[in-house]
């Protein structure tokens, strides 16, 4: 089975043409106009055929949101809150920590760091000043740890640090992903148990983040910005030949060739990629807010940032 | 013959598959490591076939420019700034106004505005204080007009009344272009005597800026900062099927399909096109400010910016 | 009577110290928990007592605006629409020009152009698509001209050109002030038919863009950023020796000594004036868009913004 | 004495108002068009009467930077540079880390942040690449953390954290800081080998960074880029009053009253500081990748950086 580069579970499902795959378990549904799509990998096997790890994959998504449409903004922020809140469980002790991934200065990969801007951190309100520390308030800090290329530092190592200092008891992860779809730029939120694998994100992650690696829970939560280039050359040239099985030698070739000639540094991404970041991180960190503050309101988590 | 969607003169030609084409003449060379290509349009007939107006268009190339090379990016600026100072002749009255095509806010298109932020105005200085003007400056203004979708006024409308008001010898036009092959993204900078023509350009004008519609010479600078995504897909396609003629017509359905779904949107573009276009718009600035003040030096035009 | 250096006219009233000047009524009151002044200035003398010209000066004050209150801002927004609306007639034919006055890159001086991006703009929709131009859609369009240093080009010169050709009925030009006041930087408005006096603004605009240079009614819409250095510096010393009339001629020496030693250049700001520019750029875009789109609502105003 | 509030210990002793101050050593010379003023706080004692830790300050000042003249921007990132590479000593293991303080979203406090995204990063090439990994080349990471608003997360916290993992050999720590004289904004560098205490800076750490928190040597490199309004005024009100003790009194109510009236808030800054940090950011980075990299020539530094 032929693996398309897609960071998206539902994605790497449908490229495999199949409709059922043993050990994988999809459902369909749709509320408030936003369309979900549930892909759980049960097993290891069936996670190595998409090339993604074992957990829950559910991908929201609603072509109003890239229309700037408020009521597809709003139904978004408010069903990812219901779901970000379903699965961070305030079971322990200690902050949860939300973690902006990606580089700020290349527009499509800052959509963590621009998330991270809008969350309202509150554990040091707790630690400075708890005689004033709303009772309702639930302990939350932030990170944009920056790229290893202006860092010098992998964000796994980084992230580890911090764990062992502020011992959080799950981290959100914020990422900008990429898919294999032009509809789904900018219009769909993939959400995942499974934190952040190598090799996915816009920024090309090389160590995995997640409970393995940093000994807490930690949830991904991505929005894809931009296609590969070669992926959608590829896929451009399989639609031409989608029933000619003796040209997939010569696809390999032109593949080859396409990343050569500096296609492997090429995104695809859409016009208006600046407005749209910056619209995605505020829906994000909209429902990042209210899935950590349940019990404080809309005006009120306003009223806290600065 | 196909046309492809390129603004580079050079790479309609090369599109165009033949080696000469009657009523064009094609020049190569290569200075200081930057590969220049002339083409000169000497028959409307054959611009209508490349789909470029009448005219000369010089292309200069050299891949350390993205690489950030010091010693390229200075080759670049040299080269554009004495082939520039060839084109605007300083034999009227006035000021040369120098005019940033795009839009601030989308990256690939901000190289224009990001130009004019760098370009040495001196036009207010023989107005405001004359008696401190330096004999050896000339007079320059400079303006970054906006796009139609942010000022609901044509580009064109803006600068003829501006034209009217200062009435200046010549225009320069700076602005972002779409190219055909990836390796010219941000490396090549193309310089016409034809002006803007309606369709190029990444924020895409709908009327010519040029000397009929301006009154007054218009010479355009522009560097290549994305392909369009429906172009690289087509490229793709063709490369896997050149020597099958019969493919053209599944070529052509496929390629309406691509666009109907959201490719026309879509740009392909460099991971790291922010710092390419401010890059690229800091080499531009500076072989405007030499050209067009060539008995200032560069220590004189710096400390003169504010 | 002392003038001090404030673009606000109720200060300038205040700091005349007096409780009436003849020529000028002073009236005050409350809405929605803003503060609102009114100079009217019916005489030229009086006018020039107090260093402004004849007209109207509505102050809008509301401190939550500052501290982010959602309520705040909303009843902003609304009351200066209606106000602006009340100022703006729509009697003759032509567009309404909306100005944004200052430079976009220094951060208190950037109110102009970023209530500009922000503003609905829709004169080209009745030109390029006249019938899908909504009939309950009012022609507006927009720009922000940038300043001397940068274009070379008088704003009034750049503005009296696009009057000519856009035949405006009316323009709305909106510009950053300096306040004397550190309470009302971001949190005031002064909404005038005035225009845009010489000397005022953070920029300094050399000349006038009033009825009488551009020939249509021009409205300002401005909002304290700065105070001026050289100000607050001879306000503390005021407030030190306000008993001492003696003390007047030591005064004016010391603060023509502060000016010398770089005062003159240096302003007084908010820590926070990055995201309060921005938020009250967003004020002032709203209230626009009311004033001038009364028949659409937000939700399609905000749609049709690209 | 009365202490007046800034972050430069040349300044605080000037402030003392004596000629000399027993356990502070001062030093003058210039070189380059620099001024050298080298403060020496000998004693704890010392140190407590000017408000600074004991240690080694010195200030390289020069007016032509903050003109942007060329010649004295390049005197001063050579000289920084060779006098930090005089305070780093590469005896232990391990890498250089260097800090970038401050909020990159609050233009004044930006620098840390912004020298960050120019300084030179290598500590991944020696893991990821070592084959390829320069002899020349020293081990160095870099880290904007952000502030305590924005992160919930003490600086010091992070910056220990990532100590114990990085086992660093020496912190270099980049700040905006706070002066009296507004001729120092921009044109002034502060280099002194106690690190970041509290209450310094424009950010406000709460805790000190140096060798007792962290355990390895913290150098700190700031430059002024705001007058507190308050220290303006009562600067100015000083100046007037300087020959009447009497007035010391009247001086205390008046500068409380100031401060009550919001201007603890606000901030005396130039109005070009948004180009003015970014070009101090260029030459803090300069200086401190020509110290950490002193095998490296200009140019190979350039490339290396993406």
């Amino acid at each position: 089975m032929r693996q398309i580069r897609t960071d998206l579970a539902m994605e790497s499902f449908q490229a495999a043409g199949q409709d059922a795959i043993p050990g994988v378990e999809v459902n369909h549904w749709e509320t408030m106009g936003v369309q979900m799509t549930e892909v759980i990998i049960h097993q290891e096997d069936a996670g190595r055929q998409l090339g993604k790890p074992q957990g829950v994959y559910l991908t929201l998504e609603c072509e109003g949101v890239r229309q700037r449409d408020m009521d597809s903004r709003l139904a978004m922020a408010n069903l990812l809150g219901e779901e970000l809140s379903r699965m961070v469980k305030w079971e322990g002790e200690g902050p949860v920590l939300v973690v902006g991934l990606g580089n700020r200065r290349i527009t499509p990969d800052s959509l963590g760091p621009l998330a991270i801007d809008r969350t309202l951190v509150t554990r040091h309100m707790f630690r400075e000043i708890p005689e004033y520390a709303d009772k309702r308030m639930r302990s939350v800090c932030a990170i944009a740890p920056g790229v290893l290329g202006v860092t010098g530092i992998e964000t796994v190592e980084m992230i580890r640090s911090l764990v062992s200092t502020l011992k959080p008891q799950a981290i959100i992860c914020i990422d900008s992903l990429s898919a294999r779809s032009s509809s789904r730029i900018g219009s769909a939120v993939q959400l995942t148990d499974t934190g952040i694998h190598p090799g996915s994100g816009v920024g090309n992650h090389r160590r995995a983040l997640n409970r393995e690696s940093l000994g807490v829970p930690v949830i991904a939560v991505g929005v894809p910005t931009v296609i590969y280039a070669a992926t959608l050359a590829r896929d451009a040239m399989e639609l031409l030949n989608e029933d000619e099985q003796d040209h997939e030698e010569a696809l390999d070739d032109i593949e080859r060739q396409l990343l050569r000639e500096d296609l492997g540094d090429m995104i695809v991404t859409p016009r208006e990629i600046d407005s749209l970041v910056t619209d995605v991180a505020g829906i994000i960190a909209a429902a990042v807010n209210r899935a950590l503050q349940p019990e404080l309101s809309d005006e009120e988590i306003m009223a806290m940032m600065d």
